[in-house]
């Protein structure tokens, strides 16, 4: 392409609004433009990127034996109350009406709409496996959209959709499409991990999510140093190591402590560590009070108390709902007395001799022993791992870095199919419920991820498998007629060489061209000007490295493919060291 | 592709509600199915089929040098108030609020959207034309979505939109999208015309349509035997050939005509022809009821006196309307004394001893002289065009043809820019409004046109470049092992030379595969027996003509395709004699 007939209108400075520095450069690059909160439009080069990340994930979807098909964005709403989520979803579910009032949603996800379709055609156990995916336009409408791409209320998902006869069946297309994204993955040149995650809103049995390591990712993973071991906080098991404190305490004891609200507060005023108080916490589950126990030192996870107790709806009770239920405020609930279901973490089975609120403004309790003063519904690992608990695997140790959530496979059992009755006849002719998996890519949270991960002050750096062009040519002298046509020679050479290439004709300075084919980020660039064409040699620039060399124009056909073979060797030495 | 991993759910019947062909052939080719009211699954065949058609206009948009971006489908409301579409786009514009009161509608059309944009990156001449074009998926709450794909509410469109800053340049765009259109549509095979239409709620200068011919076609086209000329009878000129009546006549009488309500009515009841009868119709244009003049044997056309009088919404009055301006029922309604704006057809100059209404239960007045009795505001072309009539080019005869609309080149000239404040510094440094074209293709409409346009008792007849697949292989002997060895050579020959082939292997009859090749309308049939194979040939069927030869299949890459481009070579010939 000839940089003069492209629509790239890049900007020197960064708009205001952009917090992270994938929608800065995506702005400044040209790329995308906002329309309003959360929703973007993709120009030329932006959909460029799309694209190619869109082919990759097609090819590796067809290899995997999945068809394409296009569902519609626009949802009834029948379906979703089928299987109960028009209620439970939230209102990230832009619900609406048509002109005949009759209910809509605009699709932020399909299983809805796809085991409808499914179950009305299926018929016989002769017609599974049925596996299908698309590549289309979502909406959610988030409460706070932010960061640009990485969190739009419209964005492109890739999402597919199996339908089994038997597990094993089911198993296997999780399987394909497991291995699918780890190809995907790696051909988009990205670093990442396969993650265990919790299913969330989607549901089923288990999941995995693929995570682009990046430090400005919103998830935390974490992962073993010695096994392959990796899962999201959400859902990182903490393993109970089996320590009870053994004997008897004194009698529990309320004691004042006026203004000790904060496990720390408490702790400093008695000088004991934290791991010696016991935080109680209230939420509310599906409309139902519940108190939740961790010790002092650690934190609850909602998700992990949301799983336990198969609740639709789940979050921390307000401080209204914790004075009605408690008759203290904020920072003095405790579980002695307290008439309501009481969760345990693991760690404290049998703990004895702690300290914990007293349901009473100022008060807390002494000498709590949770066998004796506490009648636990149950215990379960409710709290969040820490760099102090070994590997649920192997026992290893823990370690924790950042990740952008840019894929997710569930296996969703029968959730979809038991709702909405998605049903087969087997080989004895009796009814059987499809066993159902479902499989999404944010393709275009991937290109923010890919930027998030690779780009330094001067712009982005873009792995050569999403790259809007593999290489800018850059003509420094536009009005000099001999190295114009020395560049247009150049620009055919690359181009019949099949090599994706940005001639920069502009009649510009140098420094525009340098400034923006550094922001746009192509592996490679070429650069032409007279004192280079007097000595007959182009210059080379590995955007990546910054090295620069230099090719005699003479033989460039071979001399360039040497040097893209290096760039492109050092990019896959960089992905392989994941 | 293998059939027997091809998601394909053909069906024998039609469903109910499938009104037209192409719609039942969509359906029971297992192309598409119904989410809900106008809105579909494009199943992977259906997919395939939209993919080869956006392929093509890709090619040909990116030729024209119009860049491709995308753009949301959830647009804001204040852009739609800018240009006042909000209030006059009327409900087909879906209106919605998201989670925070704020409006939204699901873009049926992009022209504010790409306006705000292109007004936010424009400052100076230099940095114009641009011309940017879509692929995207549209919606429009129509109030009776019927004929499938014909006219659904969610569905796909290219839009292309091209600022300029001269009107020389605007021309320019204009008609680079006029000829890459007809490049388009030639090239997919299809028998079409390009004519001259209304703009619509689109707005702008002048238009031009493209027609897929097909007898099922909700358009009508009037085209001269003799020139090019063609055009939507919308807006067909009905031109006047100067005739007027000379003389005076006998003084304006009102005569009693008992239920006399139609012109057929009145000109049997006086025994004189409907031409001598001049038809009073009442139209309420921007809120204000206005009368409408034609000959009795006339139709009135609505959009020319909407154009005439630059009118936003217009409709017929209703009865209780017609009653309080003319004191009369429908039927006697009459210009002599109506306290109206009036507006006669061309054809009405000079009229004289005429028969109108008398705005009087069953009465009519005779010997009315327009000139004498009434104060018509304007005479202009307002009627429908006729056999009757002339070519308004080369005064040559007028005929009629049906056609579906599956293109339309506007050029809009200011009406966004102008409303948005879109401008740019010229040459001098003044402001000027850019000149803007807007060019749309219904990308899934083209799907449905294709089928009306081609079929046949026993399924689609797909002109080649829009076919899912070039060739059907059918294997009749799937359990005979020489057979399928020989028909997996086959197969594999046939994708050596860059057929696309879909191989039925599977385990079904032969009549089973007979009727879903002649279903999925591949132009091209192999056929691979026991029987065939004894004597070394295939059979090989041209699905259009029906006709059947046989190939030698030692020699078959040469025998094939000499097959297939006679088969090609009928197919251009079909279009070629548009």
């Amino acid at each position: 392409m000839r940089y003069s007939s492209c629509y790239i209108p890049t900007l020197r400075e960064s708009p205001s609004d952009a917090e992270v520095i994938s929608h800065k450069l995506l702005l400044r690059a040209g790329m995308m433009r906002r329309l309003t909160s959360g929703i973007y439009i993709y120009l030329p080069l932006g959909l460029k990127i799309l694209d190619k990340i869109s082919a990759i994930v097609r090819e590796e979807m067809n290899a995997a034996a999945f068809q394409e098909l296009l569902m519609p964005m626009v949802q009834p709403a029948d379906l979703w109350k089928e299987t109960g989520r028009w209620e439970y979803y939230g209102q990230e579910l832009l619900r609406f009406k048509d002109r005949n009032e009759r209910e809509y949603c605009l699709g932020p996800t399909h299983e809805e709409v796809i085991t409808d379709m499914v179950r009305g055609e299926v018929r016989s156990y002769r017609q599974l496996p049925i596996r299908l995916y698309q590549i289309q336009t979502k909406f959610r409408d988030e409460i706070r959209p932010r960061f640009g791409l990485m969190r739009g209320r419209e964005f492109i998902m890739k999402d597919a959709y199996s339908f089994d006869a038997d597990a094993a069946g089911a198993e296997s297309s999780y399987k394909k499409m497991f291995k699918a994204y780890m190809r995907i993955f790696r051909r988009l040149g990205l670093k990442f991990r396969a993650v265990e995650a919790d299913s969330g809103s989607i549901g089923g049995n288990f999941s995995h999510e693929f995570m682009v390591v990046a430090d400005t990712g919103e998830d935390t993973i974490a992962f073993c140093h010695s096994c392959d071991y990796a899962a999201n906080v959400e859902r990182a098991e903490a393993v109970w190591r089996g320590e009870t404190v053994q004997g008897d305490c004194l009698p529990c004891e309320k004691t004042g402590m006026p203004g000790a609200r904060t496990v720390a507060d408490v702790a400093a005023l008695l000088n004991v560590p934290p791991a010696k108080i016991i935080k109680t916490l209230i939420f509310v589950v599906d409309n139902t009070p519940v108190a939740v126990l961790v010790r002092g030192d650690r934190e609850a996870n909602e998700i992990k108390l949301k799983n336990l107790l198969d609740a639709k709806v789940i979050h921390l009770a307000g401080p209204d709902i914790v004075k009605k239920v408690t008759n203290a405020s904020c920072g003095f609930a405790g579980p002695v007395g307290l008439n309501l279901p009481i969760y345990a973490d693991l760690e404290l089975q049998g703990a004895t001799d702690y300290i914990t609120g007293a349901n009473e403004a100022d008060s807390h309790n002494t000498h709590v022993d949770l066998r004796r003063d506490v009648r636990v519904a149950a215990f379960a690992d409710l709290r969040a791992i820490t760099a102090e608990d070994i590997c649920p695997r192997c026992g290893g140790k823990i370690a924790f870095t950042k990740g952008i959530e840019v894929g997710h496979v569930f296996m969703l059992g029968l959730k979809y199919s038991e709702a909405m009755h998605a049903t087969f006849l087997d080989e004895n002719g009796s009814e059987r419920l499809m066993i159902m998996g479902c499989y999404g890519i944010g393709v275009s949270r991937i290109a923010a991820a890919a930027i998030e991960q690779n780009h330094d002050r001067y712009g982005i750096v873009f792995p050569p498998p999403l790259a809007p062009f593999e290489c800018v040519l850059i003509n420094l002298d536009q009005h000099n007629a001999v190295v114009t046509d020395t560049a247009e020679d150049i620009y055919s050479l690359l181009r019949s060489m099949g090599i994706d290439v940005l001639y920069d004709d502009r009649d510009e300075r140098p420094g525009v061209k340098f400034k923006d084919a550094d922001l746009l980020g192509a592996p490679m660039q070429l650069v032409l000007g007279n004192k280079g064409l007097a000595r007959g040699v182009v210059e080379c620039k590995d955007r990546r490295s910054g090295e620069r060399c230099e090719l005699v124009i003479e033989n460039l056909r071979e001399n360039f493919s040497l040097w893209a073979r290096q760039v492109r060797e050092h990019w896959e030495a960089l992905y392989a060291r994941q």
